[in-house]
């Protein structure tokens, strides 16, 4: 375990599923990691406090302890305390401003606000704006870029001067699961022995590494052209049951459909493919957009993992949580 | 019950969930109908044989009794014997020659092929090809058209010179059914109490007259243009989210939305706008995709119902099980 005194921040990535603590060094690097499956709906006994103590309450303990930062479905209607969204255009700035504390046992807790998109697309994102702040960070990214976080609710984002200015929902990763779970198209593969993946990914149940059945589903997607996915589903199926497929490849192609179906709609949606792309998320899972950006013309992809923790460091900073090495007495919004 | 002598054909339509069975007048009225949860996977005691006599067995009893034809999921891989697809393009008389008969203690049974598309976009169809062929008799439709047969598997179908020459399988029900049942979309309808409705039909829990938001998500479908559905599927929880829809009103929405990005693809894919199309299969159902078709610019639109008797009688006659008002005594494959 560190010392305390090399702890300036303790960050908190709580989702739906995972809680995931980082304890953040004075230069802003994760020197410790836990992660534990205590999400806002599976919390363990002393709920949302209970789950601060278990799993952070070592690093928090005693005089001089470090701030406490979280971003997420945390901060959902569901989640310990309901934080209002930032209409966009939004920046680290904004978030900073938009952070709410709450007092706990641990002391007190800044969650980090989401994103709202208005008008006539509205969207929503929580605990992404996390990812993508830290993300620019970390990428040092230019002022207009296009961000694409894979996963379950897959997010599109649109960066213009540092900002974040349009966003857009691809429900992918959860019509993936749905589908090799719950229809037609996922019955011969359920017949096959997989292996034990996360559920709630485009991967789940599909090699870290991409095949060739992939690329096929891929190139079958940008085929489609502007008719897109709708009369291409079924081909999951009929390629099967012309043995053109195998079970086993079965959702590798479906993988490939749908990652192209996204890279095709998002594309076609912006009406430009712009020259560069940064992926932010899970590496085998960002492999694969990789790889479906490639085949729709995009070569020059950033791959950047998990930026959370940077995200909430760079937050954090903004507010002055740890610019001076030293955490601010109120327990009120941060100035 | 009809008498004996009035009943010149017996059709089955055998599926995965249900077995219906029509007695046919030598008119090829239907003049008596009767329907089981007996589909392929969840027959009754004495198995495929059991629910024929369970079902039809009075129909069928004695001297002179009428033939028994059948289509549907009962002549594929997982039914009574599997029957070879045909490949397209294929008519009714292509449909006769492909009758399999196989026997069984009612007498012999002819079983329907299901139609195949090869090449690239390869597909099938098993019951649709009946439907059209009774649909297209009903209709005295052109020679030339577009049937569409919406349903758990939707089927686009262009028909050239009285022969299906191409078709395409949309998910659309099966998709309605999963995004309602498992996933985050339909979770705020989940709360609301719905009516009793089949599981499979994207009408499914909504009211069979659609609603405003219904044309909210056909409107949110066309304008998605050549993006297509992927960035407008979450609209469904951001506009809920928002209180731009009630949590009743999610699935009218919903449905709105992927009937319209059926047709919206079903119309790029062909590359142009038919004048007229055909609408087989239930009513309720039939009427959104009426309302959708109108939204899309076809307003010249003939709902046929439910066509699989007269698809039945129309093969049984070409065929010549019927022609003569005899049966035929070989047990073999038909003329």
């Amino acid at each position: 375990m560190p010392e305390h005194s090399a702890i300036a921040l303790v960050g908190l990535d709580w989702g739906t599923t995972s809680l995931r603590a980082h304890a953040l060094s004075p230069a802003g690097d994760v020197i410790d990691r836990r992660e534990r499956p205590w999400g806002i709906r599976q919390l363990p006994a002393g709920g949302f406090a209970g789950a601060v103590t278990a799993i952070a309450g070592d690093w928090l303990s005693g005089p001089g302890s470090p701030p406490l930062i979280a971003c997420g479905m945390v901060g959902s209607r569901d989640g310990w305390r309901e934080v209002p969204y930032l209409d966009c255009p939004a920046d680290v700035a904004a978030l900073a401003r938009g952070l709410v504390a709450i007092d706990t046992p641990s002391g007190p807790l800044y969650l980090v606000p989401g994103l709202r998109l208005t008008g006539d697309r509205p969207d929503v994102m929580r605990g992404e704006e996390t990812q993508l702040a830290g993300g620019l960070a970390l990428a040092a990214a230019p002022a207009d870029t296009l961000c694409i976080l894979p996963g379950t609710h897959a997010k599109w984002v649109t960066v213009e001067g540092g900002r974040v200015t349009r966003f857009t929902t691809h429900l992918t990763g959860e019509l993936f699961a749905l589908l090799r779970d719950h229809s037609l198209l996922g019955v011969p593969a359920r017949g096959v022995p997989v292996r034990d993946q996360p559920a709630d990914a485009v991967t789940a149940s599909c090699p870290a590494a991409a095949g060739d059945a992939f690329d096929r589903g891929l190139a079958a997607a940008r085929a489609s052209g502007a008719a897109g996915l709708s009369g291409r589903l079924f081909s999951v199926r009929s390629l099967y049951l012309t043995g053109s497929l195998t079970a086993a490849d079965t959702l590798e192609y479906l993988s490939g459909l749908l990652v192209g179906e996204e890279i095709r709609s998002g594309l076609a949606d912006r009406g430009d493919v712009p020259a560069t792309a940064f992926l932010v998320g899970d590496r085998a899972l960002c492999g694969r957009y990789a790889r479906g950006l490639a085949a729709f013309g995009i070569g020059d992809v950033a791959l950047l993992g998990d930026t959370a923790p940077a995200g909430l460091w760079r937050i954090a900073r903004a507010a002055g949580l740890v610019a001076c090495g030293e955490r601010p007495r109120s327990t009120g919004a941060p100035p």
